[in-house]
C-alpha cells in the first residue's frame, strides 16, 4: 500500500524541479558536439546539402515544435489556404535574414506555400532554434544558421544566403538591416532585379530611413514596425501576458499583497499594471507626462516620486525607455528582499553599473537572478542583470509571433505584386487596410465574428464597407518613439 | 418604544423615494412664476440692473451651488491663485455663450478673478440652472439667460451681451457657434478689436473651419475640442463612471450577471465595458473594424453579430456612432424585459421610428423610461427613447468638466496674450505643451506628484524636461470624428 | 433652423434634473389628500370594503408597478406555475405583516396563486407604497396600511387583520415580530390553530428564540433571516451593486482616482472595496481581526489605522457592525470635501451626535447630503446623517428581495405541509435543501444550466444528487452577528 | 562594431531557454552519484556523523536556499525573537516526519532556535532537496533523508529517527502518519513520555480521528489541516496565483480571448477563475451545487453543461474533488489543441485512463506535457496526466507555506506548554486565538497595521479586545471536505 503511495504522489517539490528541466530534456544538442558546422558534410534524406545547420538529425525534433507552433498561428495557415491556387508568390526569390525558430518556420513555410523560394540565415548569434533549423533543411529550404555562431560565421552564413549561383534574390525579408547592409555593401547589382526590402527593426528602419534621407535607397521598403497591429497589442497585451511570467519563473512570488512601483504609464506600464493590479499586488506609478499621470489616477494608481515610496516597495519595474531610472541612491534605500528589474528598452533604465562596485557582493543565485548585498546584509534581487525581463525570464505568446509574422508574410506580397509605380524609391508603412485584414485573419482564433455595414450605414459613416476603418496616420511611429515610455522599440533588437 | 423605533428607521423605501425628490427640493423656481425675466426689473444688492435672471433672489441658493463645483474644480482655483498677481487677463473683454452652470459660474469667476470683463449668456434655451445665473448677476457679472427661453429670447439674450455702450467685447468664448454667428452678421466690426474666438463645440469648430476654407475667418479661433485632455478623458472614463449611473437611476437593475451586448468597441464602448464588466455582467461586442475586434478579444469579451446573440440579451448598449445598429427586426427578436439604450451620439444608432408603429403600445413607466409592448404582451425598456443615456439619465463629473473649463481658460489667456503675429486668422489646436499644463493643474486633484527629468534624461530623451513630452500630432481630431464609434463629438451638442 | 436644435437638442442639464424628478412624477398621491384612509369609505371595483389603503383609485398604476417588479421575480412566477395544480397552499389562511412594496405584492399574489388567502398589513409606518397597497386591495387582498400611519393607526391595522370575522389566521408572516407580539398579547387563543411562524428581521429572530428559550413559544418557527441565500448574496452583492449608486445619487461624485478607506473587510466591506477599486477608486481598508486583515492585503488593499490615512481621504465608508469607528478626533482631521458614510449597520457607526455642536454649521445641501462647515471653512459631506446608504440613498435590486421573498413562500410550504411531529415548539432554520431550491429557482434569470452528478459520482462524493450538497450547518447565524461587522442584520429593521 | 551587438544583445530566444535550465544549474547532484547514502560514511565539519544524506559537501548551496526562503518566511523569524528569551520550547525533543525543502529548514531551525532538540526524516521518498538537507545536518540536525529512496530506505530513515540511544522523543510533528504509524507498531512504549502529535495531512488527520473513535488514541493530537489561515489561504489565493504558472510554464499560452471552461466554482474555482478572467481569458463554469451556480453567475461567469460548450474550449479545467468529470466522450468532442488539467484534487478527475486506448497516440512533446492525437489528427495537450497542475507544473509560494509552518510551530508549543488537563486523548483543532495569531504574524509582510478596539467597542462588540474575532466553529472542516470540490484537502498527499 504504502509503495503505490509513494510511487504514485503528485509530490510537490519533485515534479516542480522535473519541470523546470524540460528544455534541457528537449534541445539536448548544447553540449554534444563542438565540431563547426561549416566543417561538417551533411545531406538531407533528398540528398540535397545546400544548407548548414548543427545537426540535420535534428530535423524530427524541430517539426514538433513547428505542429506545436502552427496551432497558434492560424492566421498564416489560412492565408496558405486562401492563397494557395493563387501562388501570389510565384517568381518571388526570397532572401530573409530573422530569429530562426518555430515561429519563423511557419512564416518560411507559408512564404513557399504561395509560391516563393526561399533562403534563409540568422539575424543572431545566439537566437537560432538548431532542430528548427534542421528541419527546414530537411524540406528543402536552404538555411545557414545555428545558436553560437561566431562573427565571421555569421557574415559567412549571409554570404552563403546570397552570393548563390543560380539564383538570384528578388525580395529581401531584413530583421535589424545586417543582410541589407551586405548586399549594398558587395553585391549591390542585386537591387537591380529587388522588387522590395521588408524591415522588422527599429534599427533597419532606421537605416532605411537614413539612405532614403541621403537618397540612396534604389528600391521600395516596407516598414513593418510601425504597423498598427503590432504596436497596438506586442507592447499593452503582450507585457500585460508576460510581466507575471517573468516576475514567477525567476522569483516565485506570491503577487498578493505585494507593493509595487511601476515607473512610466505608457502602453508597456499599461500593460504591467493591469496584470498586477488584477492578481492582488498594490501598485502604483512615477510618470514624467501630466497626461499619462492623470490616466494612471483615473485608472486607480498613486502617481509619486521613487523616492517617497522606495524604502516600503517589495518590486521595482522600470518601463520608461529612459536611463537610470533607478539610480544607486535609490538602490541604497530599498529594503532586504526588494526585486529590481526592467520591462522597457535596452539595459540601462536600471544603473546596473553603479552596483559593479567593491563594497557590494554579488551572488548569483539562479539564472538570470543576482542578490547584490550591501555591506550590512541588505539585499536586493535584480532581474536579468537589467535587461528586458520578458524577453530573458519568459517566453513570448506564438499569437504576438503570428501578428508579426502575418504582416511581414502581407508586405512581401504586396511589394511582389505591386504594379509599377505604386512604391517608388521610399519607405512605406503597411497600408491600413492590410493592418486590417491583418488583424481580420487572426479574429478565427478567438470565434470572433465581424459585423459587416450595410450599404446605407457606410454611405452615413464615409467609409468603405470593406475597410480602411482607420485612417493612414493612426498609430504615427513617431508617437511610440517618444514619451509613452518604453514600447516595442529596442525590443527585439539593442 | 415602538413609537421611536419607528419614527427613527432607516426605511427602505421611504427614504429611497425621498433621495430623488432632491432636486425638486432644491430648484423651487419651476412652476412659481411665470412672468418672464425680460417682462421684470431686478436689481441686484449693489445696485445693477445690467442682467436678465429668472430671479435674482436664488442668489444665494446658486452660490451654494457654486461652492459645490468649486469643490471638484480645484485647478480653476488653483489657476486664480497662479495667475492673480499677475492678472494675465487685465484688459479682456469677453463675450461668453455656454451652458450656464455652476461649473461655467465657476469658469467665469476665474476669468474675472484673472483681470477680465465677461458678458454671458446661454447656449441652449433649457440648460440654464437660475440659481446659478442669479449668484453670478448677484455679484456683478451681466447674466442674459433663464430655463425655458423662447427663440426670440435666446436671440434677444445674446444681442444684449454684444451690444453693450461703452463696452465692447475683445474676446470670445462660444459654444455652439450661435454668438460668433449673430457677431459675423449683425457687428461685424466688432472682430476688429477681437483677438480671438476660442470654440468648444463641434458643430462650431466645423463652422470655423468652413469660413477659414472660405477665407473669411478675419480673428484666430481655438479649438478646445479636440484637445488631448478632452478627448482622452471625456470618452473613456466619462462614460466608464456614468453608465451604471444611468442603468441603475432609470431601472434599478442588478448588474452581477446580467448579459449584455455593446455595439461597438471605440473608447465609448471600452469605458462602458469596463465598468459592466467589473459588476459582474457578462459582455460581448459587436464590430466592424478587426483591429478594435481584435482588441475586444484580447481584453475578454465574445465578439459576435448582434443577430447571434440578440435572443439572450438582458441590455443591449449602442456605442458606435452609427444609425440602426439596432433595427426593428432586432428589436422584434429581443426577450421580454430587455432593455435598450444608446450611449453613441445623437439618437438614430437605435431605429427608434420604427418602433412608433400601431401594433406596438408605448408606455412612459417612468421619466426617461418607455415600455414598448409588443402584442403579444413582450415588453422592451427603451431608456431616453434613443437619445444619449448619460447625457440625459445621469450626471457628468464635474472633475471632467473641469478639465473642459480650464482648457477654455487657458486658450482664452492664450489667445489675449499671443504676441502680433503667433496666430493668424485660422484654427488652431491648443499646443501640446497647454494641453499638459491642463492635465498638470488636475493632478492635485489625486495628489499625484510627477517626476522631473534630470538633464542627462532629457537629453537622452530628445525633450525639454517641462515638456511638451508628446508631439503635437498626438490624439488627432479626425481619427475620433471616424470609425471609433460615437466619441465626445456632439455628445455636448447635436 | 435654430428652433429645431433647441428643441430637440440632448441637453446636459435639463434632463439630468428631469430624470431625478421622476419619483415625485409616479408617486403622486404625497400631498394631495389629508384625510386619514380610517376615515375614508372605499369600495374596490368588486364590491369589496374589506381593507383600509390611502386611495383604491391608484390600484392601476400600483398594478404597473407590480409587473414591473415582476420582471425581475421569475423565480416567485415560476414557483405559481409549478404549485399551481398542487395548490400547497389550499386551506392556508395567512395573516402577513411587512413592507409593502411591489415585492411584497409579487409574494402576496403568489401565494394566492397557490391557494391561500391573506390578510396584510405594514410592519413600519413610512414604508408602504400606497399604489401597490391599492393595487392589492382591488384584487381583492385585504390590505390596511398606508404610508405615514400614525403609532395608533399602526396597532389598529394590525388588529383588522386578525381580528376578523369568520376569518381564522393558520399561518403568520411576520418581519419585526410586532404582528406576533399583537397575537401572544390580545389573541392568544389563535395560536391553537396556528401551524407556524415565518420570521424575516433579526429583531423578530431574538424574539423567537427568547420566547424558545423562555418555554413560551407555542408554534414552530422558521428563521428565514439567517438561510444561506440571504446571508451569502445580500451581503456581498448587494452592497457591491449599491454603494456606487448610493455614493453617486448623492454626490455626483467621480470614482477614479478617488482614496477611499473602507473601515471593516467583512463581507459588506469585501462587496464594497471590489466594486470601488473596479472603478478606479484607491482603497485601504481597516481591521480589527487578523485573518480578515490578512483577506485584504492578499485582495490588493492596504491594511491601515484610520488614524494614519484620515488626512488624506476623499471618501470615509464604515462597514464595521461596531459604534464610533469615525469619531469626532478624525471627523476635525478630515479634509476639505471629504465624504462620510455608513454602509455597516444601525447609525452609531460615526459619531455624528458628536458634530452637533455649536461651533460646527450644518447646512442641509441635498436631501440626505448635509455639509458640516468648521469654523475655519472646512467642509465634511455628511451622507443620510451617518444611517445606511444603501438603504437611504441608493435602490435595492428586486433580485435580491425575490431571494428572500421566495424563501418566505417556502418556509410557509414547509411549514403549512409538514407531517404533524416534523417541527416541534422551536426555531428553526431553512433545511439546507430548501436553500438550494430557492438558489435553483434563481438559475434560469441567468440562463444558467446546472449539472447533474452521475449515480457513481454522487456515490463517490457520498452526496444525493439532488442535495443537499452543503451540510446544514453552513453559513451558520451567529459568525454573521460578531466579528464580520455588519451585514443584513438590522439591516431591514433597526 | 556588430560584434558588440551579437554579443550583448538580449536574444530573445537564447535566454528563454537558459532560463529554463536553471534547477538543472542549481540542483547538480541527480545523476553524479550512484552510490546509497545508507552505504557511505560521511561527517559535518563539527566531526557529527548522527545523520543520513546525499552528499553533506552541498551544505553552502543548500544554506543559501534556506536563506531565500527566510526572506519570506518572517512570520517564523518573528516568532524566533519573540520567543527567544524564554525558549518555549527548552526540553521538546522533537521527531518529525514531512517535506525537507528549504521552508522546513526554516520551520526545523525556529523549532531549534525556541529551544527543541529535533530529529527529522522524510514523508516522500522523492520530494527531499538533497542540499537543504546537507545544511541541516551540518549545522547539528540529524536529518535522515534523500531524493530517490526506496521503500527500504524510507522505512530506515525512520526508525533512525526514533530508535535513538539515549534520546527519547516527547513531541512528534508527522505529515502522512507515516512516523505516527511506525511508532504505535514498533515502539509504543514512547507514547508514555510523548506529549502530543501535530498532523499536517488529511490522510494523517484521519486515521487520527479513526484512532481516536476506536479509543486508542493514546496522546493528544493537532489536527493543522484545517485550520482558518491554511484553509482560507492556501485555496483561493494559491490558486489564483499558481493556474497562470502553470499554463504558462507549459505551454505558453496567451490568456487574452481565449475560452476557458473550468469546472467547481468552489475556492479553487473561484481562485482560477479570478486570475484567468482577470488576464482577459473568457470563462464560463460547470457546477452541480445550485448556491455556488448562483454566485458564479453574480460574478460574471456563465454556467453551462460542459457538452454544451465542450466543442468551443481552448482550454478545461477541472476543480470539482469529484471524479471523471472529463470524460472520453468529451474529450472526443474537444477542438484541435485544447488544453486539459486538473487543479482539483488527485488524478481522477480527467478520465484520463480512457485516453489510454490503441487508437490514440500519445506523444510527450515536453516534460508533463503530452499531445494525445485523435485517428483524424486532432491534438489534445493534457497536462501532468491529468494529475494536480500547480504542484505539478508551477511552484507554492512560500508565503503560503509560511502559515503553514508557523501553525505547525505553535502547534508544537501549543501541546508542549499546556497545562495537565487541558487537552485529552483526542484530536483538536488549533484554537481560534491561535489561527488568529498566525494571521497577526504575517502581517507585517504587508506593513499591515491593524485596529485596536476600545474598551467600549470590544464591550460592545461583545469580544475580547484581543480576540478571538472568530467562533471556533468558523471554518468547519467537514464543509470542505464536500461540495466546494478540491481543495488543499488531498493536495500535499494523496
Amino acid at each position: 500500500m504504502h509503495y503505490v503511495k509513494h510511487i504514485t504522489v503528485s509530490s510537490l517539490f519533485s515534479l516542480t524541479f522535473c519541470v523546470l528541466h524540460f528544455p534541457a530534456a528537449s534541445y539536448t544538442d548544447s553540449s554534444d558536439d563542438e565540431t563547426s558546422p561549416r566543417d561538417k558534410a551533411q545531406v538531407n534524406t533528398h540528398g540535397s546539402s545546400d544548407f548548414c545547420v548543427k545537426n540535420i538529425k535534428q530535423a524530427e525534433f524541430g517539426r514538433r515544435e513547428i505542429e506545436i507552433a502552427e496551432q497558434d498561428m492560424s492566421a498564416l495557415i489560412s492565408l496558405r489556404k486562401r492563397a494557395q491556387g493563387e501562388k501570389p508568390l510565384a517568381g518571388a526569390k526570397i532572401v530573409g535574414c530573422t530569429h530562426i525558430t518555430a515561429q519563423t518556420a511557419v512564416l518560411i513555410e507559408t512564404l513557399v506555400a504561395l509560391g516563393a523560394q526561399c533562403r534563409w540565415t540568422a539575424c543572431n548569434i545566439y537566437s537560432t532554434q538548431n532542430e528548427v533549423a534542421a528541419a527546414l533543411a530537411e524540406t528543402g529550404v536552404p538555411v545557414f544558421a545555428w545558436k553560437g555562431e561566431s562573427e565571421d560565421d555569421f557574415w559567412w552564413c549571409i554570404d552563403r544566403c546570397v552570393n548563390t549561383e543560380g539564383w538570384q534574390a528578388n525580395m529581401i525579408l531584413d530583421d535589424g538591416g545586417d543582410l541589407t547592409h551586405w548586399v549594398y555593401k558587395k553585391y549591390p547589382s542585386v537591387f537591380k532585379k529587388v522588387r522590395g526590402i521588408v524591415e522588422e527593426s527599429v534599427t533597419g528602419v532606421h537605416r532605411l530611413y537614413q539612405l532614403s534621407k541621403a537618397g540612396k535607397l534604389c528600391v521600395p521598403a516596407m516598414n513593418v514596425n510601425d504597423s498598427v497591429t503590432k504596436q497596438k497589442f506586442d507592447n499593452l497585451y503582450c507585457c500585460r501576458e508576460s510581466i507575471l511570467d517573468g516576475l514567477k519563473r525567476t522569483t516565485d512570488i506570491m503577487f498578493g499583497g505585494k507593493q509595487v512601483v511601476v515607473c512610466g504609464y505608457g502602453e508597456v506600464g499599461k500593460g504591467c499594471c493591469t496584470a498586477l493590479k488584477a492578481l492582488g499586488a498594490i501598485v502604483c506609478i512615477t510618470e514624467i507626462d501630466p497626461i499619462c499621470a492623470l490616466q494612471a489616477c483615473m485608472d486607480g494608481f498613486r502617481v509619486v516620486k521613487l523616492s517617497e515610496v522606495i524604502r516600503q516597495m517589495d518590486v521595482v519595474i522600470t518601463c520608461t525607455g529612459n536611463k537610470n531610472v533607478v539610480t544607486r541612491e535609490q538602490l541604497d534605500r530599498m529594503k532586504n528582499g526588494c526585486i529590481v528589474c526592467n520591462m522597457g528598452h535596452s539595459n540601462t533604465e536600471i544603473d546596473v553599473a553603479s552596483l559593479r562596485s567593491p563594497e557590494l557582493t554579488w551572488e548569483r543565485v539562479r539564472s538570470q537572478v543576482d542578490h547584490i548585498i550591501w555591506p550590512d546584509g541588505k539585499r536586493v534581487v535584480l532581474l536579468a542583470e537589467g535587461r528586458l525581463l520578458n524577453l530573458s525570464c519568459s517566453t513570448v505568446p506564438t499569437f504576438v509571433l503570428s501578428i508579426t509574422a502575418t504582416t511581414q508574410a502581407l508586405a512581401l506580397i504586396e511589394l511582389f505584386n505591386a504594379p509599377e509605380g505604386r512604391y517608388k524609391q521610399d519607405v512605406y508603412l503597411l497600408p491600413k487596410k492590410m493592418d486590417e485584414y491583418v488583424a481580420s485573419l487572426h479574429l478565427p482564433n478567438f470565434d470572433a465574428h465581424l459585423t459587416e455595414l450595410s450599404d446605407e450605414q457606410a454611405k452615413y459613416m464615409g467609409l468603405n464597407k470593406n475597410g480602411p476603418f482607420k485612417p493612414n496616420y493612426y498609430s504615427h511611429p513617431f508617437y511610440y518613439n517618444r514619451a509613452q515610455g518604453n514600447t516595442a522599440l529596442g525590443k527585439y533588437r539593442v
